[in-house]
Parts: structure tokens; C-alpha cells; sequence
């Protein structure tokens, strides 16, 4: 995958660490190696921590499923804490995309109650990879309270594309259902239909 | 906590394993040695669960926790997977008591929405230890489909209980309710009172 002249590079980076952006200037002109490697590392994290759960994820499977050296992570970041956070940044902001990109096409109350029913009954959160992803942030951040935010700012930002059609109480009812039937039909051998997800939204919206 | 007469028990229990009935019935009569150590090799596979993740569960853990020899594991279970799912087993069935014990004290619908109410606002399912054993829980039975019957149990029991007082698609929607609400509150700011989650249940009961 590297070219030979870039093995140099990353010997220079590993054996430098956080020198490497010195000895980068001090060198000829060149295409930059991997100007993507933090990107792909958080990337791997992800994959890690879906694949092994955060309580088996080490440097060493991160680097190996980033296909870069053990040193790249202690120079691109402080830690495995700083890793598996922003992993879950990255999950949570990826997932609540969808959500919001799906919400916000509707202008007016009948087409926000469609677009709810379309991200409930359409998956568009509960993916198989978001939930397994979701269910390990919330056990993380159930272990460590400052991880909270993460899901404090996925329910603030899906909350306020909601509150933009219904009032405050109602896009909270909403976000726990869009949670709740989530995870209730991911494993139910009969989930909601999207006309049964319209009735209970219908009724809850007033 | 073992008297000296016992130890030589566990050493017999250990070293003989499954043949441990036939030693102990050709011993002279005494009191069973220990007659709720599958019990607590389960409780103390929660424990650890709990503690650590299911990714970090190992049987030496658990026999650590549960202060017994690592072959009395291999004597009363057949291996890690079936601890793991009688763990959560024990679990959904734990935490269910406590919602069916309030549910069923209703005797009238309105009585019904009150008792969900106290199930919500009083947090009578989502305790911070529940929340986090159903985490892993849901992430085990992401990666293991036939876990994913502890929780159909689970949602059938709740489900049965509420519909003695609403329609099947109320009761569902209910139940989705107190998942959603449960975990968003467990980590919100600013909880929704038992005022609020009344209105939304007394909604969504129409």
C-alpha cells in the first residue's frame, strides 16, 4: 500500500513522534503520506468497539484494523479514553444525521408526522451497527459520567429539529419513542407497522 | 469462612468435579457444604457483567466474586455462554418483577396510568445498575441473535400486564415509553416530572 520512498516517512514517524511535523518541513517537497490517518484511526475505533465491545478494545486491534503503526496513535492522540470518545462523537453524530436530514425536509406538522414515522418505522436510527454502537455508549457512559454529553447533545440536536413542529413535551415523547420502539422492534418477531407508528405518534403529538 | 472439615470438600469438589454427588454421598451425613454456590456463581456472573462488560467476563473473575474454586464453574455450567445468558436471564426477570409488582396493583385504568407513571417518574425499571445490565445485555443479544429472546420475554411480560388495561398497540407504545424515557432521563439535566410523563402517557393512552 505505501510506496517504498514512504516507508521512510513512517519509520521517521514512528521513531518521532510528535518531532514528525519538524522533520516533515525539513524534507523535500512530497505529497503528504496519509493526510487522513486520524480520520481512519477514529474510524477504526468505531469498527473495534462494534466488532469487540469497549471493553475489548485495545491500541494494538485499532492499529491493526487502521493499518498503521502502534506509535500513530500515541502521536495523532492522548489516549485510549480520548479514542474511544471521539469514536463515540463520530456515532453519534453520523447517526443523528440521518435522523435530523429526514426531519428537516418537512415544513409543516402532517410532514413532520410522516417524517417521524418514516425514521421509526424506516430504521433510519436503528441500524443494526447504531443501536449495537448506541447500546455501547450508553454502557460507557453509564461507567464514565462525563461521556453523558455525548447523548445529551444526540437527544439536544434531535429535540430541536423536532421543536420545530411540536412543542417541547411532545419532541421529548418523540425522541424516547423513536428510542423505544427502536430498540422494542429491532428484536420483536412483529415490529410496528408504519401505520401502527403513525397512530401512536398522532395520539401523542395531540 | 469454609471450617477446616469443609475444605477438604472442596478439595474432593474440585478435584472430582462431576463426580462430587457420589463422593458426598458416600461421606458420613452432614450439612451441604454450600447449596446456594449456583446461585451465586450466577449473581457473581452479573457482578462482573455489571463491573466490567461482557467482554471482560472470564470465568476466573467470577469464581474470584463468587469466592469459589474456578472448577466449581465448570462443575454447575457448561461454559461461559450459558452463565452469561443465565446471568441475563436473572436479570430481565429481577427487573421485571418490580415494573409487573406495580402494574399489577392496578385495578382500573386509571389506576393503570398512575402505576406507569411510577414506573416512569420513579425510575422502578431504569435504575442506574439495570440500565447498565440491559446495555450489555442489548449489545450480547446484537451478537448473539438467540439472546435476543431474554428480551422478547421481558417485553411479553411488561406487555401482558398493561394490556389488562389497554389495547395491544397502547401497551406497546407504553412500554417503548418507559425504555425511551428511562434511558433519556437516566442522563438528562432535566428529567421530565411525573406531571409530564402523565400527560404524554395519558396521551398515547387516548
Amino acid at each position: 500500500m505505501l510506496r517504498y520512498a514512504e516507508h521512510r516517512y513512517v519509520h521517521l514517524y514512528t521513531s518521532c513522534n510528535r518531532d514528525f511535523a519538524a522533520v516533515m518541513t525539513s524534507l523535500p517537497p512530497r505529497r503528504r503520506v496519509d493526510p487522513d490517518r486520524r480520520r481512519r484511526i477514529i474510524d477504526a475505533t468505531i469498527a473495534v468497539i462494534e466488532a469487540e465491545g469497549v471493553a475489548g478494545t485495545t491500541h494494538r486491534r485499532i492499529a491493526a484494523v487502521a493499518d498503521v503503526p502502534l506509535g500513530s496513535l500515541t502521536y495523532h492522540f492522548t489516549g485510549l479514553d480520548e479514542l474511544i470518545r471521539l469514536a463515540f462523537e463520530q456515532v453519534a453524530e453520523a447517526s443523528s444525521d440521518g435522523v435530523l436530514a429526514r426531519l428537516e425536509q418537512a415544513t409543516t406538522r402532517e410532514e413532520a408526522i410522516t417524517a417521524t414515522v418514516d425514521v421509526i418505522a424506516g430504521n433510519l436510527w436503528s441500524t443494526p451497527q447504531t443501536l449495537l454502537l448506541s447500546y455501547e455508549l450508553y454502557a460507557y457512559a453509564a461507567r464514565h459520567p462525563e461521556i453523558a454529553a455525548i447523548m445529551r447533545g444526540w437527544m439536544a440536536r434531535s429535540r430541536a429539529a423536532l421543536e420545530r413542529h411540536f412543542d417541547p413535551l411532545t419532541a421529548r415523547a418523540i425522541d424516547a419513542l423513536i428510542e423505544g420502539i427502536g430498540i422494542h422492534d429491532s428484536v420483536d418477531t412483529d415490529p410496528l407497522t408504519p401505520e401502527q407508528v403513525a397512530a401512536v405518534i398522532r395520539r401523542v403529538a395531540g
